[in-house]
């Protein structure tokens, strides 16, 4: 068995490139006691990770170069000096981008039986649990009021989408072609779908959205958020969970400043990571599972095979090039 | 007894000038039942004005051109036709700016006696209220906390920086002169007051934060507020309760989007209209009136002279010419 990793080469400036990242041999690694060895099988590739690449401050420390890049996954138990695993049980955690880990057992769970193992990783996971309490907590929606969603084909877009729908809301995704809005209004009961690549966007946005905007959950920012903003209603609230169309710029971006539109809406902004629900997530996993088994939640999942295309993969996210949860297969269980 | 009326005579374009204004003879109103006739004292004017002055959608409704303007004001009872009021006594409400109005009577509040019947227009009125609830409410400040406050030499920011104090906070004022600063810290306990017009103020702002920033009770937004956003901490909160720095544009200011900062320290931005805490108004009069009789809360007024200035008085409101309260002596009492 030959270890390999995937490290940090060089800190992108814009888009990331292949070359910020490489590939190498690495040990095999041996666990100590109360530790665990995990054979990876699925790596989830997030945007948020764009932000570690930067030098500043983000939701958590900054990667440093040389290091291996580290996100959710997926994997096997292969040997275990823990009491709480057994060789052969799934779990998941926070792994370095290797094909081989050992792990802390406290930083790992165990993947429940009967759904999906790849679930962990996104609609059962960090992204599931992202649109439940960003929606919900933040969001409130209430029935009947008209909730918009930007990046609505992707991981969380499309768990939000689906809330929004079981609660009762009228729902409109906005997302970057003509298939992902396809998928959201055929197979996911969306209201509407608008393609914000299209040059009547604002238009559309408008006509989809005729009572105004109560809640705005937006994955995207920018110009997309441009739009949303005069269609907001009093009391509105708008839901910052992401913000990738400016995670690959060098600087500050500038566009029409949101303030007067909160001010004369008495509309509330606001930000949130997913850690600061730590506490609640097995509510929050609960009623996921529980819609996933009713038929209420469907999920959509993007596989790019081979651990060395898990760069190419995260990259992939800037380009739009995933429809629902992207992951990267790394080995057969 | 000549009663006189100032009109709206045109959309202003950019900053208001004295010919959007035009003061007219106006015939004696007459009260019918249930109405007063009251003869002004005072008029307040406030920045909100210019927001009723554009023909899009604001707080409430705009002035339409020839209609005389309205805002706050305190005056004296003439003639009563109502059970709840009689001749000689003070009351105070929104009238037209005009020497005489005629006032249903539900409008209509009596100042108490045994404080200066200006404060009804200021620390005890709306502007006060609004310090009082936006801070609290929104801002939720704690003990040891960085509260930061643009316009702090305003009305409505010297309460909040006062409020600030009294709950224990770090307390740092923004505002436009050295004089307006030197009476933040000497007169009113401010830790520290920038100048938003040295050239040094981001660095002068940071060094004045050297815990970040908690708390920022935004009354003027634009580039002051740009230079509060880098010194955020974790689940700040941003109280938007003005953005007169933006009042006389004509298009939406651009500047850098505060969503990436939200994002990253889980803040949140909030815009209110002190009209949607009506009813807990007397809660927030009694707080204050105690403070104010305690010594703890103090306030100033910029008087102007003559009714016929009252359209000056309120354009000075956007060049600074304000220190506290701007309001308009029409009459002695």
């Amino acid at each position: 068995m030959q270890n390999k990793e995937i490290r940090f080469a060089s800190r992108p400036t814009g888009m990331p490139r292949p070359d910020n990242f490489k590939t190498v041999d690495a040990d095999m690694p041996q666990p100590n006691d109360g530790e665990v060895l995990v054979r990876t099988l699925y790596i989830s590739v997030d945007p948020y990770l764009r932000g570690r690449m930067r030098e500043g401050r983000s939701y958590v420390a900054p990667f440093e170069v040389g290091q291996v890049i580290e996100s959710g996954a997926v994997g096997e138990v292969v040997e275990s000096r823990s009491t709480k695993f057994q060789a052969g049980e799934i779990v998941t955690g926070m792994f370095g981008w290797r094909l081989y880990n050992v792990v802390k057992d406290a930083g790992l769970m165990k993947v429940p039986p009967g759904v999906p193992i790849t679930t962990a990783l996104g609609v059962l996971g960090m992204p599931g649990l992202t649109a439940y309490f960003g929606l919900l907590d933040i969001g409130q929606p209430k029935e009947g009021e008209t909730v918009v969603v930007s990046g609505a084909a992707g991981a969380v877009g499309m768990t939000v989408c689906q809330i929004a729908r079981i609660k009762g809301c009228r729902t409109v995704g906005i997302a970057g072609s003509d298939d992902k809005n396809q998928h959201l209004t055929q197979e996911l009961g969306v209201d509407a779908a608008i393609n914000y690549k299209n040059p009547g966007m604002r238009q559309a946005l408008a006509e989809a959205c005729p009572q105004g905007v109560d809640v705005y959950f937006d994955n995207v920012g920018g110009q997309v958020s441009d739009a949303v903003l005069p269609l907001l209603k009093h009391g509105a609230r708008i839901v910052i969970c992401g913000q990738i169309s400016l995670y690959n710029l060098d600087k500050p971006d500038v566009g029409p400043r949101p303030q007067p539109y909160l001010l004369v809406n008495s509309a509330l902004m606001k930000g949130f990571i997913i850690t600061g629900y730590a506490a609640r997530f097995s509510e929050g996993v609960t009623q996921l599972a529980q819609w996933l088994a009713a038929g209420k939640l469907k999920y959509a999942e993007s596989v790019v095979e081979g651990f060395e295309n898990t760069p190419q993969a995260f990259i992939g996210l800037f380009t739009g090039d995933n429809l629902g949860k992207q992951i990267v297969k790394v080995a057969e269980r």
